[in-house]
Formats: structure tokens, sequence, C-alpha cells
């Protein structure tokens, strides 16, 4: 099969078109025809040797955890989906990367069920991107109807995911944006939008209880300050920053570095949520796969709103 | 660490104590303390060179998938559990296999937090027996309240499981065992017992929504015959023996094999009827660590009521 292949760490050019072996499916695994796979930040993190390079040690290997396709095998032991079926999922993050290619095997509950009103392409920008947003929320903040959710860099990535979700459980969403993204929040359910290239959002936004960081920086130390006693700031997924959490304490708060993990329940619930209406993939860019290259340095130009997804079957 | 670890396939004598390197937690993954690991079938199967040798390849390995412990570090980005916590779960399963040893990592998810009214020897019991059972009745065959459920070996590692998830999801359950099991089997909740010994089972049980055959040999083809139209036989752990799918389709009911898989969701959901009282764990032996060969020896013997246990912390 055709991949996405790299063999030394460095920029955008080390991703080449290589012909290698399709997997095979091992009991409980199932054999996904990758229809698209979505890029993310971690990726060209990776790719440079950083991100999750420590996980993947050396190169060579491919690139890439989001997809979406069709079920084209399944292994012995598999009931919960079929040949023909359509999945979306996070195929064996951290531990190995695969979706850069015509062909991905992992354990079923790896994927779920694809949203049928949305494409290949919209859902192969979902699964890395939205459980993120998901688990930091839900299973980590466990925000509630009611509280004030405070989303830096609301229009990315995540970001957008992390302020639909917020709505979708009854959160009042305040986001951080340039202005020229406002009208897209706003679109998506911000309650109340703040300009970070003329604002200092900590000096208009107070009350929070939880504040979801995909800036880093001094992002996660400022925030502190806007946050209500137990109050709670998620980083993702660069980790918290030097003296965050001495800051959190002497404040009060709570502060944690938070990494995705592969979750069924998690995309099942999603898959409800976009099927409902209720949660909108927001698709950038799409490249064929044999532009990896290109999809990177589109990513890496950055300020993005929504997401970049490669196209793997036309 | 002491692990029991094998350097090559075959019968008891070759489980060995041995001193490995501590694992150490990727990010995503939890470093647990193991109190106790469960022994089931595919343990001394493996340890053959049969059930899952195949996706474990050759010896040197470390055998065993059921852990109760307590997480002693947490990799980067957990934010799930914390050290101290007591988890159960199945790590791993069947990619690699870690459990007779003191201390293992997997991704946070391969666990869920243990139920706080059972020990950690009651808790080791649960993971790959009760997934098995709760994956087989319910994400498989879609158990309901008020269908007919006919458990076979149902005193068993998975059996007893089986019968009191069935129980608790509202069906009515029918139970094969020896006589000398039917007072068990009648205390965790079996409506109707069916000694195999004595009775064709196929003779007196009939219009059956799901059968769970944990037994092989002729078991699956004879069940066929008890089920309703659009009925289920689902087989476990050895597959479907030879002409029972066309045996199902020509009765037109339904046939599957079914490997289990690790699941936080339904782990979660599993701890919270054992809390509640709703489902019991049947230990029968308790051994040291040192004594895995013993275990498996009593195991193999077969014939037995409930689980056995590798009690790894004093």
């Amino acid at each position: 099969m055709k991949a996405i292949t790299q063999h030394a760490f460095g920029g955008p050019e080390v991703l080449v078109v290589s012909e290698v072996d399709r997997p095979t499916p091992l009991p409980t695994e199932i054999l996904v025809r990758v229809h698209a796979a979505g890029v993310n930040p971690v990726d060209w993190k990776t790719r440079e040797g950083k991100g999750m390079a420590g996980v993947l040690g050396e190169p060579p290997f491919i690139l890439g955890w989001d997809v979406s396709g069709v079920v084209e095998e399944v292994g012995f032991g598999v009931t919960t989906v079929k040949p023909g079926d359509e999945v979306y999922g996070m195929p064996w993050f951290p531990r190995a990367a695969s979706a850069y290619a015509e062909y991905v095997t992992a354990p079923s509950r790896h994927f779920a069920l694809k949203p049928a009103n949305i494409s290949h392409v919209e859902a192969a920008a979902l699964p890395l991107a939205v459980l993120t947003a998901w688990q930091a929320l839900v299973d980590t903040a466990h925000v509630e109807a009611g509280q004030r959710v405070l989303v830096h860099a609301a229009a990315g990535g995540v970001g957008h995911f992390a302020v639909q979700i917020a709505k979708a459980k009854g959160a009042y969403v305040i986001g951080t944006a340039s202005a020229g993204k406002h009208e897209f929040l706003r679109s998506i359910g911000v309650d109340e939008v703040v300009d970070y290239k003329t604002t200092r959002f900590e000096d208009v936004v107070s009350d929070v209880d939880v504040v979801i960081d995909l800036v880093g920086g001094d992002n996660a130390v400022r925030s502190i300050k806007t946050l209500r006693p137990g109050g709670i700031v998620v980083a993702i997924p660069s980790g918290l920053q030097e003296g965050v959490a001495e800051a959190a304490e002497a404040a009060g708060v709570r502060s944690t570095p938070f990494l995705v993990e592969p979750d069924h329940a998690a995309l099942t619930q999603i898959a409800a949520l976009v099927t409902a209406g209720e949660l909108r993939v927001a698709v950038e860019a799409v490249l064929p796969l044999a532009d990896a290259g290109k999809a990177h340095e589109l990513g890496e130009a950055g300020h993005s709103t929504g997401k970049i997804v490669l196209s793997v079957v036309d």
C-alpha cells in the first residue's frame, strides 16, 4: 500500500510517498481502508523529533493518528463492526502512528461508527482534537451546566470543539482569538469573545471554573487569575510551563497537563452530538495524501481556523 | 522487580520467578503496583503456545492480563487517576501480556477505579472474565430485559459473571452446570438450571434469545436448536467450530466468535454493579505469585467454580 514515511527527523521535506506492506489485523483488531487522515500540530512536532518522537523512537515511521474510513476486514473476535461499516478513530495514540496511509489496523475500540451526516474528510478532522476537548472538559474538569469556561485559541482545531462541547454541556463560554475570527466564534456558540491581541484577557475575564489552555507560554499562569477558588486550568498539549503548579497552589486553584487517549465511549457520544447537529467540524484545507509535507507547512504557518485534512481516497 | 517469565512454550514448569526491569509509564500511561493478578484459561493456553501465543510471538515473555493494584506513578498527561488510587484492569490484551509481575504499565483507560467494597484479590478476578461477559452480552448480543439467555458453563469464571450481568439487565437466565454447582447457580440468580451430564440441554431449553457458549466442541451447533428466529449464539473464547456459521444461517439465527478488548467505560459500569451488590466475584483459590505454575495446574484440572488469583502483595 501507499503511505507517507519519514526516514529522518526534519522539515516537511522528510515526508515521502513510499510503498509499504499492508498491515494485517490481529485478534480484536480491524483493518480500515483510510479515506481521509487528519493533520494535527503533534504530527509536525513529532516529524521534527519533538512531540511524541520520544514514544515512537527513531525513524523510519509513518505519521498520523486521525482516521476516517471503511472497515475492510475484522480480526478474530470483533463483533461491534463489520466490513463495509464507516468508522473514525485515533489508532494507537501515542504508542504508534499509522494514519498517513491507505490502510491502518488497531483494536476495534480505538474507533467508533462515523457520524453518517458528515464526510470522511470532516470525520478525519475530529478524533484527536475532539477527544482532547472532550477528555479535558468532561473527564478532567468535569464541566457542568452553568459553569464559566475560558477557551484559549478558541477558533483552532481543539478550541472550536472545546467551545461546542462546553456549550452542549450547558456552560457559559468565553473564547480568545484575534478579531478576524470573532464572527466564527459567535457562529459556534461562544458567549463572550476576547481579542488577545488588543486585550489582556485576565483584565476582563473572571470567576471562571475551567480554563482550556492551548497556547502555552505564560498563558497558563496568567489564566490562574481568571479562576474562581477551586477552578482548574487544563494545559494542552505542551504541558504546564514552569511555575504553573506552584502559582495554582498559591491561588487555591488546580492545574494539570493533559494528553488524549483512544476512547471508544467518547467517540460514540461525540458522534451522537454531530448527528444531532450540536457539534460542527471546521475544515480549513484538504490536500491529497502525497502532499502531506505541504499540509504540514500550511499547519505550521499557523493561525488557522479549523483543521487540515489529507484525502486518501478521492 | 519480580515477575513470572517463561523462556519456552510448555507445561507449568516453564513458569519461573525472574528479576526484570520495572517498566516506565509513557505519556497517557500509568504505572501500577500489582497487588493481585487473575489467572485465566487463555493464560495456560498461551503458555503452551496456543491461545494468544500467535500475538505475543516467541518467549521470553511475562504472562497475565488481569490486574488489581495501586497507581504508583502517572505518565505525562494522565488526569483521571493519581498515585495512591486503587485500580483494576486488563492491560494490553491481547497485544502484550504483563500481569504476573510486581508492576505493570498501560494506558490509563485500560484500567478503571476498583470497586471499594472488594479486595484486590477479588478485583483481580474480574477484568478479563467480566469484560468478556459484558461485551458478549451488552455490546454483541444487545441483551434486553425480558429476553431468555442460556449460559453454558454458568458456574465458571466467565459464566458466573454472564449470569449476573444478564440478570442485572433484566433477562431470564438458564444455566448449564453439573448438579454439584446448581446451588451456587441459584445463589447468583440463575432462574433455571440444567445438568448437562444427565440432560441434553437442547431437549429441555427453547425460545432462547442469546446463548453464551464457553464450552466449544459441538455445543454451539447444539445450542442453535434452542434459539428463537433471529437469536444469537456468541462463542467464547475458542471461536466457532466448523459448521456453526452454516448451521446458524440455515436455522435463521446468528452466530459469532468473540474476543474481549480493554474497555474503561465497561469496567466503570461493572464497578458500579459490584458496589451496588449486583455482581459478586467467586474466587476459588489464591496462591502467591511464585506459585503461578501451581495455579495453572489447578486451573487446567478444570471444573472449578469461580476464579484463581495470584497474590502479589501480602
